[in-house]
């Protein structure tokens, strides 16, 4: 009997990871900030490329994303995730949950794109900053469009 | 009359930056955002050193605390966001407009200890990452005593 509570117990801590604790409400929340942050920072990369370019401006804005980007926010689309409101009323769709080969694909070349933007950023050249940042755009579009609901 | 206009537009290309083409709501939503994102990741590093230590997951949150540290999310705090709302109503303090050597004293120490925990991260020591984590926490706790407004 007692053996058979050690081990019980020892399966609820394995299996007490991070992403268990976690409730519904706080992934929507932080999953929505990630993406939130990481707009400020694509709006900020956009307004050096087209006015005035500031190297260490980019730098700090691809950093930001680069590292959001390859924070593992994947683990926020926690079961029982698909409905609810963090900040707002979550808008992924229902694909999201079903077409994991999809989301593979769509998240594999947005974490490529934005690692090649911050490599783009720290060269400090506006032109392939602009080049680079048109292909991590699209990255980001092509999750919207098969993944986010329409803003109204 | 021509260079007089001339030198005109030329003085609102130069402060025409980023930072005054943001919205006050935008900003504010911007910087909850950041914060929020970071709660996540402290979240995920106390999880870690209280529970099963996986490195990768305490270097991926790590970065991302630093990147955002680094971002210079001072910017976000343009005139005209001390009050208003982002994702909700800003919890930001006067002081944290009028005492600008106090901001700036609590800015640099989280900067620091964001600098130091990406370090300790890296290097893979539980029992280090948990002081780090700690002196990590002290810098947040001393800005929100401070110049956010708390929960009730």
């Amino acid at each position: 009997m007692k053996s058979k509570l050690l081990l019980a117990l020892l399966a609820i801590t394995l299996t007490g990871t991070a992403t268990a604790q976690v409730k519904p409400e706080d992934a929507i929340k932080w999953r929505q900030s990630g993406y939130a942050f990481m707009a400020w920072n694509m709006a900020r990369i956009k307004m050096n490329v087209e006015g005035t370019y500031n190297k260490d401006e980019v730098v700090k804005a691809a950093n930001a994303i680069q590292a959001i980007a390859n924070s593992g926010m994947g683990s926020l689309y926690l079961p029982g995730t698909d409905k609810g409101t963090g900040w707002e009323k979550t808008r992924v769709k229902p694909e999201f949950f079903s077409n994991k080969e999809g989301v593979g694909k769509v998240a594999v070349a947005f974490v490529k794109e934005a690692n090649e933007m911050a490599k783009v950023a720290a060269a400090g050249d506006a032109a392939a900053t602009k080049d680079q940042f048109g292909k991590l755009s699209g990255t980001c579009k092509a999750c919207h469009d098969d993944f986010k609901i329409k803003d109204n």
